[in-house]
């Protein structure tokens, strides 16, 4: 059996469902892969726990947060171990990073992922702001330093987007992709779509059932699509591409006479993330597209989210699914700390 | 860059298009997962093609086939080396199975298994037959041998049915698997659902287009799905149930009465395969079904295939597609033989 130590940043919804997933899948990670996962330390914001290089006993730490214990008040709590200092002078092979996401400077992501660089620790992150600012820099120093990096949490979560454009491809070549990968939207435009009605009354729809956030900019105007565009693209056609190379364009500006017409033609609106090799550049776009009725992303509704691969030798091949929550993210975040140990 | 060596078993369709991919796909198998692959023998009826140890020209023997050329007139040709006795003579990291299936005794590919594992070679094989058959010997001894056993090609080939349920899933535990796992009887299906056929009118029109074999038996039985499951039931739950577990009904007996009936209640008739453990019991099923027109399968039509995984802390995953071909089923192999490389 193999067995992997773990530094947890950040433990926030994704962060305390990580650990503890971590936790409840011990059994089965065990059975199914012949693995043994100890996190030996978790940073938070004024301090991190660390066990002097041991297993932390995560049940219980959050169990004691779960009854209203503070990190604090428990006896593995570094007042003032800041992450990258953590990182520095703590063992361990693979840092989970699940700190808020910043898209100004990465941090406090980019210092975490600087930290494991120096040690080549594996990173596994589900935030996108270090690999959707610094691509190219990111991975061209954890190839240096024999780190990998890992971001299926930060590239649609439990939709398993790379895995099947990079392992699943990998008697083809990928010719382009398309995708439907925020949630949001997909919801918006679908409830536009079923009920006729407005793009301001759907999104109130969609912030009443706690779909859309209280400021929804960053789905609605296709950031969140376009961010996770720039790394799928990059990752699956070997490029460097950046959040400003993207032909991104909104929601907003989607009527429901737009949505008819598209209707009336035997088609339906999505907002589409693709991308494909045009002579040698990539072209990545984030925008409202009319779609074919039988194209295979046109049955995705609601908040469901989708990609699909068009490949020389291996056809087209679509995934859809995966749980859009704090805890599918957490999954996400343990199939790639799995797949740390099983990729060479 | 790595560096592995093959050993092809059998050289009929499947096997020369992935022969052929071998020679296509070399470059980019390099710049995506900085592999080089080396076929260094070709077992064949009636002998084999080596070439003391070193790469056999792979494109100039296609080249030299294609034109009308003979194994036996090549320089390379060693008449009477049957395929074991050449797995045990020769050095190589991976054996390709592509030779026909048998349902009885799984040979020649049950031998060619047995070499491969008694030099603890690694095995990707698109035959079904030794897996079907003699699953749980086959991976006891593989497990022993030190050889790891491939079979997506077996699995429905270029749709990842095995990636998306083990890799991909490695977050969660996958709960139950539901998937349209043979092309032919989805394309007569939807045919008499779309035009008011009959089976037999349906199955004449699948025939006469080359979708459908002239002796359907394996496919319209459902044995053809029911040996599927077999495998994927075995590999998703670590599992070992054989044919004769299967509750299996071919789609010979459904009406377009019944297919009437179904699409009257917003239902719609496919052949599923699925796979569900009850009590630590598993329960796989190859039989007609009515799922709802919401189902993630309903929308799946003509000869195209797909599979629904259900987990605990990732939802519904669905992939769908994948090129039913010859070349498809060579891209699977290929697909696996990188992964020979990329896992551990």
């Amino acid at each position: 059996m193999n067995r992997i130590s773990l530094i947890i940043c950040g433990l926030g919804n994704v962060g305390r469902e990580f650990a503890g997933l971590v936790v409840d899948k011990a059994e089965s990670v065990t059975r199914r892969f012949s693995l043994a996962i100890d996190v030996v330390a978790i940073a938070e914001l004024g301090g991190s726990l660390v066990n002097d290089g041991k297993a932390l006993p995560v049940a219980d730490i959050l169990e004691h947060l779960r009854t209203g214990g503070s990190l604090e008040s428990l006896s593995y709590w570094k007042k003032g171990l800041a992450g990258p200092d953590l990182i520095a002078t703590t063992k361990a092979d693979v840092v989970v990073e699940t700190t808020p996401t910043s898209l100004k400077d990465g941090e406090p992501a980019t210092s975490h992922m600087n930290a494991a660089m120096k040690r080549g620790m594996d990173i596994v992150t589900a935030n996108k702001g270090p690999m959707v600012l610094f691509y190219t820099d990111m991975t061209n120093r954890a190839r240096e330093a024999g780190s990998r990096i890992f971001i299926s949490a930060a590239t649609a979560a439990a939709l398993p987007t790379l895995d099947v454009g990079v392992l699943s491809t990998a008697g083809a070549d990928v010719l382009s992709f398309e995708g439907i990968l925020n949630g949001t939207t997909n919801f918006i435009l679908t409830r536009m779509k079923e009920s006729g009605s407005t793009y301001e009354a759907a999104l109130r729809e969609a912030q009443e059932m706690g779909i859309a956030e209280t400021n929804p900019t960053l789905d609605v105007e296709g950031f969140d699509t376009a961010n996770k565009c720039v790394l799928i693209a990059n990752r699956i056609f070997g490029m460097n591409i950046g959040l400003d190379d993207v032909d991104r364009t909104g929601i907003t500006g989607v009527t429901p006479e737009d949505i008819e017409k598209a209707t009336s033609e035997g088609k339906v609106i999505k907002l589409i993330g693709q991308g494909h090799l045009d002579g040698g550049k990539l072209v990545v776009s984030a925008k409202p597209a009319a779609i074919e009725k039988d194209h295979p992303l046109a049955s995705i509704s609601l908040s469901e989210k989708a990609i699909s691969y068009d490949t020389d030798t291996m056809g087209r091949i679509t995934v859809s699914g995966g749980k859009s929550s704090p805890v599918g993210a957490a999954a996400a975040l343990l199939k790639d700390v799995v797949h740390t140990a099983l990729l060479r």
